[in-house]
């Protein structure tokens, strides 16, 4: 790739929303004339393609379902009556809870207002909320928001002791669309279990988010818990920071939800209709992500946002380009393994990481610089940090341009972002960038982009797993103080897989009292036991 | 690759060191007998390599340095008396420093006690501390700790807003080894204005970390700092974490630098002497990441610590191998382009991420799962989730099992790495053996793995951007209400890269008072003036 990198160039093909600020500069991503003329018949299918989910088309063909994400922000989108009040009454919902709960109307029993808000869920349930929160908190606004996101006793206590005294006073929001989600099911039990203990009515002071009729939500109505929202099985969990599992958490912050939801039907609308890349960003943005790595995902995206608010920002988008666009067949049942591997931090602390090998190292990656403008709140004046009068932010400027460029001295492609602040109208505007990025490559390669089959698999081997450890726990405290190897008590219990009884016994030695190994040279040796205490 | 998955290979290539409750398990990486039986010359020589490395020589050749990150943890390694002696009394030194601070014996004027920390830092200067504090950070001991690691203005303000009120008893901790790193000395001057603002003496609750005699060694004597800690031009900031670096903020933190530093020395002498991989973890690490990549980084390093303490080791990995690895030259100047990309945050919750492209996208990557065995800090009861009487821990350890097993099913390679628990022994051992298998798997493929030319040319970039940044701020200023695209100031300024100037152009409307633009329909049409206030 030799890409064009005159200002003619540059200026002719930056992409540019006024409206929002917003530019986009691909030109170093190497997408010539010739190549880009060969995708306009595949640009044309694409905009079909988003055109058809906005309007209600089951896309989502393996699990039957509509793809909604986009009408959250532009509820008028919606295919139905039921579908568009339901949104819009959903987002009044929450406003006028978040008010509540600020004003002190909504409060937990014996305290004038709750202080903390805990929120337990993992994946989507997670990590838009987070995104939110670091992107967008304001000092002295709303709750404090604290995350259990994951099954790890360790992390639990962790939370539960620096709540410990605050429980009293902290709203739990559990998010789970099925319900039956294990990590989110578990971190519930275990903060139930700690208000319990302390005499705390976990009821009131639980709110659910989950599908109606789920397990989750089967649970809060007969426990009576505080309130419930709804999530829809046509919003998966990677695009669902816009329904009640991103904004109950942000409106809470003392996030402005409405403008969160502007900057994203904004984006949205301005890169609705046109099939020309340079008019939409989105499409450009897919074209340069096919580009650069050759429509299968040859190249990593490395992403880094010059902005310490965005540090997340990667890690979401890893998550929404990752399971969305890594999948073993096409839509037409073809194998294709695709994918497109994304990582990153933030810039310029990134510069003293891991740009080194992205400057010397692999071809195998190409860069997205997410450049905000103004960082620092006001434009208030800043102190001078050198001689030659630069301030922090000048520096800040400098590093993004200079890491570009010596990329691109080595023929690294690279794509730019430019948002005037970070503040909820622009991060919702690349959130919905991001989306439709999403929706238009997965046209260009022909893949389902919004179930995820291969997360079944290892569910369903830590189903096989527990059910295991379970029998060789019950066996061996049927049997104090008879010692046996894993292929012993493999053969005992039916079990193929010695390694795997291996690995039950070592973790209940290390996890349950009463269960001991005398260590051989090599794990086949090593017996175990159980003794009763 | 068609790994031996037999429980006999299993328990015959299980490298497992009791004295630290460690285990590594590369069976399922593929690395058949007779590719084993190939590397062993090399094996052998990257064993002299790395004896040469403590030995003290200078491997470093570019840079003219010796490499003593190893010496750390032994002094009794280091090659010269001198050597020894530092290491040994700086540790000293830095126990009774945190023992004052502890103690209220050295503490801020007028107050009992410092109560904050705030480290000013990036790269190597921040990402060792910060994964110690997430990782052995126990509630209730020493002082909180926070952290600048970029020239972002937004989040020195955050951070400042944060601390407003607590300045006072805030102790800030600068740590750049040359002291010119600009990302610190602007944080340090932002937060010195802000001390400086409240009528707080800086200098009384500065501390520097740096080489001595560097500019900021210079400004602290000058300023009267309340002390001062070396850095040495013999350890390299990514593997500074074992030297004042780390061990100020962990001591200060109430974290156990001695067992730190005990793990670290541990695994060295297990991994120091034998050239055979089934009794040397680090190198069978180093030849497992050769065997996936090809000696070329032809697959990405997935790192899963399945433990919430253990979140931030993909990023210090990240750099630890990529800054380390990315190299374009060989030791012999061919050009090679190495590296291995690393990303990764942690189990079970990245399962509900890009797990999905892990199982199903393309075969670019092998994955490390990091198992703590016990996470909950007793061996306490835990609570039961389910009917099968299974806890949070037995979920945490079935993911892990069945993600691994969903992963091999479709023959992508992993590594599996135990330890007991998180601990400050272990977190050392961990540290130490990706510290030996970079040194090790640099010497296979022959580079220099301790220096980073490819840093420079970004900051060189950024260099000459900010030079033409300040003309271009003082032309406009020099030219009040003069309209000028970026075209014409380039040509008036004599700089060649107008697309450069349209950038600083842009930066100078949106961050200083007076600058504005009249904007075109493309970035050529755009006129800047500046107006005075």
């Amino acid at each position: 790739m030799m890409p064009d990198l005159t200002w003619n160039h540059y200026s002719r093909s930056l992409v540019r929303y006024a409206n929002l600020g917003f530019s986009m500069d691909a030109a170093r991503m190497g997408m010539e004339p010739d190549w880009m003329q060969s995708m306009e018949p595949a640009n044309a299918t694409a905009m079909q393609h988003i055109a058809a989910i906005e309007a209600g088309a089951v896309v989502n063909t393996d699990e039957n379902r509509q793809v909604g994400h986009y009408w959250l922000r532009n509820p008028a989108l919606a295919p139905t009556e039921l579908i568009r009040t339901a949104i819009e009454n959903d987002i009044v919902k929450i406003e006028e809870f978040a008010a509540g709960v600020e004003q002190g109307v909504i409060r937990p029993p014996g305290q004038e207002r709750f202080t903390e808000l805990l929120l337990i869920g993992i994946g989507g349930s997670a990590l838009g909320p987070q995104l939110i929160d670091q992107a967008l908190r304001q000092d002295g606004k709303g709750i404090p928001l604290h995350f259990l996101d994951n099954t790890d006793p360790g992390g639990f206590d962790r939370m539960l002791t620096l709540l410990d005294g605050r429980l009293e006073g902290t709203l739990v929001v559990v998010v789970s669309k099925s319900g039956k989600t294990p990590e989110t099911a578990n971190g519930m039990l275990e903060v139930q279990s700690a208000f319990t203990k302390r005499g705390i009515d976990f009821a009131k002071q639980a709110v659910a988010v989950t599908q109606e009729g789920s397990l989750l939500d089967q649970t809060a109505v007969r426990e009576g818990w505080l309130d419930r929202f709804p999530m829809y099985d046509w919003v998966g969990g990677r695009t669902s920071v816009m329904s009640a599992v991103g904004l109950i958490p942000a409106a809470l912050g003392g996030i402005d939800i409405r403008s969160l939801l502007h900057g994203a039907s904004t984006m949205d609308a301005l890169t609705r209709f046109s099939a020309d890349p340079m008019q939409n960003a989105a499409l450009l943005l897919a074209l340069a992500w096919h580009r650069a790595g050759h429509g299968q995902g040859d190249r990593d995206m490395v992403i880094l946002p010059y902005c310490d608010r965005l540090s997340l920002m990667s890690k979401y988008l890893q998550q929404l380009v990752m399971e969305s666009l890594g999948k073993e067949f096409d839509r037409d049942g073809r194998v294709g393994h695709q994918g497109i591997s994304v990582y990153g931090n933030k810039g310029s602390t990134d510069q003293h990481a891991y740009v080194q090998q992205l400057r010397e190292g692999p071809d195998n990656y190409f860069a997205t610089f997410i450049e905000v403008r103004r960082t620092r709140e006001q434009q208030q004046p800043s102190i001078l940090v050198d001689a030659a009068g630069s301030t922090s932010a000048d520096y800040l400027q400098g590093f993004l341009r200079g890491t570009r460029q010596a990329l691109a001295e080595k023929g690294h492609p690279s794509i730019t972002i430019s948002i005037p602040e970070v503040n909820a109208t622009t991060v919702g505007a690349l959130i919905a960038l991001y989306e439709r990025a999403v929706s238009i490559y997965a046209s260009f390669i022909n893949i389902n982009a919004y179930h995820q089959p291969g997360v079944e698999a290892g569910k369903a081997a830590a189903g096989g797993f527990l059910a295991m450890l379970s029998q060789v726990r019950d066996h061996l405290q049927g049997h104090p103080g008879e010692g046996l190897t894993a292929e012993r008590l493999a053969n005992a219990l039916g079990e193929s897989d010695i390694e795997d009884v291996y690995h039950a016994l070592t973790h209940l030695v290390a996890n349950r009292r009463g269960f001991q190994v005398i260590a051989g040279g090599v794990p086949s040796d090593d017996v175990f036991q159980f003794v009763a205490a």
